[in-house]
């Protein structure tokens, strides 16, 4: 076997993860330190096969459902390549937002699909306290079917973006910073600015932000939320990353300054979001199905929005950071000044400078899911990964 | 070879179903008895081999085409996942319903979808006197093109619910049926209840009812067709029924009694459906575009429905059948009382109580289709089982 | 090795196509002559193979990512079956026509979708002077993406029809041309009408007589483009026509009859489309959202176009072709007179005699495409191809 292979087992094999075979992926801080070290290790060993050549199809057949109740190109397209790598196929459930109810709903849909399935991936992200409640009411049904004998095996669910976290999103994200430092032993006192970016677009999800404090405040970097007066997250994700810093050694705090943010990050990450009290208010809206009151909403958003139209992440606050060269992230796509909008998230001159790294970040969110499913399905992940890099079936066959 | 699939096969040693090959599958009563039988030995053969973790894929590349004129959820993953048990992509074909013509246009879609289609799965249940004829236009349209050598394999067509016959979905409920009472041979006298039931919704489709009196009176059983005076089924399969049951040594009765189907039935099947007359109505309306008298039927229908708000499976009436336990079949969604309408088919206590057994109704059909399908292209059903096994390619593979 | 196989290896033994390794598809005159040839020995040699029940996958996994900017059910499904016969599984970009602009976001997308993709085939054929410079885009940024690293592999661009070319289609028709005349040897002096026809709608795009002209040329035919006044294509497309002729020894000549471009011909390929000038128009207009301009416009153009409506290729016309049996062409779907329209481009008792002809024609299409992924994926696909006849993996297997 070759060493680059072999060294990823060896980081397996000092790991704990058995936990996760079974499993599901619904929130980062639901899983132990070994575990999302077992996710990265195990994505990168995907990663190294497939750019060997060597196939890593475990299913010769089953299906990947994929649900998603908000538009989609960038994860559907994650989430089908990594269905492909495994050996399964998408199959869309494409019910109107409507017709997928709670409840009784939800348990019989969830069965009726999954007679194949070993895979359900879930998006769900626009009503606060929905997504993630629905992902488990899902997991319930499923887990119900198998134990009764309806269902040969219980699918395996990935959260492909709920109202509290964005997994597959951060875990990609943290992959990228890992690969560009050198290691995770290297990210120790590293500051990273997680700051609110202004948009001119309203009611982007909070899952992104909260994802990335909850989740990298957990390898002793220095994490900041910056973000306007009246901008805040999920209190309980706060928590979470206190809890978090307290114990890696690292720091989480918060700020109502973007420029404090920025002085000195290594890492800075501006993203636009709605203030959380306004997707709450929100959500009771849609309830509702009040079209006036969401109406007024959006535009007491906009306006509160452009009040901090001077959130941009520019190069006079690029040169800021760390050697003015901080490592600058965005899930995509940004809203750029002067290109997709008039005034936006970032400027142009920095987004242009950071295209490559911007797509590098994004090209791990196909393996972090594959590798989820691999770690859920996989009782022995060494012994197979070997197997598959033994088997050497090429990817593309030529002569 | 283990014993389980041992039986499958020498079942199907017994059973003459050469016609089978090549052919397609339209309605049940087209079908010998023995095609019949074969079609739930192969279903249970696979189903065993999938759940031993052995690949079914007879199919390295191919393609399976799905064809729906109508919404549909679990019909649609039931022919993905029998095509994905049998190696098959799907392609779905989305034409709005305006653009699938008669006469030419179908000749010429039908052969330009098919270069590599090895089935055709169509759902078109809406308009009296059109989804069968439909069927058959697209089944001679690629006859035609095999035998003209453009395509190079004949598709087989499997109906997924036409506006006489749901094959797929009886044939499921019958395999469930002799699961549930342990053999086939253990039908004989056993009495089922086919009864229409109350729902607020409108112009549901025939083919369940016409299906199962089509089909479950082959077998013995004294089948008892219950429905208010003016929801009649179609006439002609009310003669199959007849016929069927004369031959079998069990009876076709009708009554307009809910009361009367339910006492000491072994099975129950409560179900709305709207009257034959009114759906050969509605398709005229909707030839003629009268949108006008399209929304005055159906008024008239809703109307003349809720005049038998009483026909519900409450647990009065299930205490009256046979030991009051009788199998209760639906084959989803179901109306529940109180929980999916105020007023539906069925009592909430007891859609509850056979929830685990609705879904294993349901389990079936992925794989009565992937058997019709596997009995029109294999030419030694027996012997490529027996393969199968012998080659045992894991279905998913791990080390 | 079987001999036919062998004859095809011979083929492109004594051609030079190693420019295609690595490439893209985007117009058959950037082309050189062994080049085509080259397509059209291995869209042969992929056919004979899938016929004599030999899998053609060399792809383990992998995606096919189609980009439809135009509504398609024949090219989607040719596009499916090539990616099918491959073992690529196809994904659908479904963003609406507004979703992808140009520049930035085009960069963007197509390295967000191409992770896992091999191939990407895009339809982009409504506005002058976009598609195929769109196409282009695409594959700068791919060729960018996979240089820096991001993509592990280019995937390869496939026009799937643009303004200027309709490659996959005038290939697959050219291949039946060859197929019929039993060799490109035999077409020298042959004469084929590429002639305008009359259609009761409106804007059918330039991309097949372009594409006709461009490519037809180069075989020593005499090509004779037939239109009123007012259809002319692009004049640049027509240059190419006239450089291609006066190098094969053929011939490109104009004429303002139907009746002249008939007279005598081998080949006649009657079809409606827009004049270019109307086109280049209408895709001002659309660039300036004037919908008032574009309802006037498309009155104006079916005004014209009902000048000519005695365009039509009737039994009278055919009779003057050679010996009154010329092979009568069409892309499909045809407007039929008194069948799909009172009256259009074609009498109906011609249609229906040329029938098989038209589906063989059509069936050739997913093996040009395949054979354009094969050509620009495999290094050495005279070797792969042998390969693939001695592993003799059947493509569907039954004992």
């Amino acid at each position: 076997m070759d060493s680059k292979l072999q060294a990823y087992i060896d980081e397996l094999n000092a790991l704990d993860f058995k936990g996760m075979y079974g499993g599901d992926f619904f929130l980062t801080w639901e899983k132990s330190d070994d575990e999302l070290a077992a996710v990265f290790a195990v994505a990168d060993a995907l990663r190294h096969l497939r750019e060997s050549n060597i196939s890593t199809r475990i299913f010769d057949s089953g299906l990947g459902v994929s649900l998603f109740r908000d538009n989609s190109t960038r994860t559907r397209f994650s989430f089908a390549s990594a269905c492909n790598l495994l050996g399964l196929h998408v199959q869309d459930l494409d019910e109107g937002k409507s017709q997928i109810a709670h409840g009784e709903t939800v348990r019989e849909t969830a069965n009726m699909i999954s007679f194949m399935a070993d895979v359900i991936g879930i998006r769900d992200d626009m009503y606060i306290g929905k997504g993630n409640k629905y992902m488990h009411e899902v997991v319930d049904a499923v887990t119900e079917g198998h134990r009764q004998g309806v269902l040969a095996q219980k699918p395996t669910l990935v959260n492909l973006q709920c109202d509290i976290d964005h997994p597959t999103q951060c875990m990609a994200d943290m992959l990228h910073i890992i690969h560009e430092f050198g290691g995770v032993e290297n990210l120790k006192g590293k500051k990273i600015a997680m700051t609110w970016a202004y948009s001119p677009s309203y009611g982007k999800p909070l899952s992104v932000p909260q994802g990335v404090i909850g989740l990298m405040t957990r390898f002793g970097m220095d994490v900041v939320l910056a973000h306007p007066e009246g901008y805040e997250v999920m209190s309980g994700v706060e928590e979470v990353a206190c809890f978090n810093a307290a114990r890696s050694g690292g720091s989480f705090t918060k700020t109502h300054s973007m420029a404090e943010a920025f002085k000195g990050a290594d890492i800075v990450y501006p993203k636009s979001w709605a203030p959380y009290a306004a997707m709450e208010k929100r959500t009771k809206l849609y309830e509702k199905s009040d079209a006036e009151g969401i109406k007024a909403l959006e535009k007491e958003l906009l306006k509160q929005n452009a009040e901090h139209v001077d959130w941009c992440c520019t190069e006079e606050l690029m040169a800021t950071t760390k050697g003015g060269r901080a490592l600058y992230l965005h899930c995509l796509p940004a809203d750029i000044s002067g290109v997709s909008c008039e005034k936006g998230e970032v400027a142009a001159s920095v987004f242009d400078r950071y295209r490559t790294p911007l797509y590098r970040q994004a090209s791990f969110k196909p393996y972090i899911i594959a590798a989820m499913i691999f770690l859920a399905k996989v009782k022995d992940p060494q012994a197979t990964l070997s197997a598959l890099a033994e088997q050497n079936t090429p990817r593309f066959f030529q002569a």
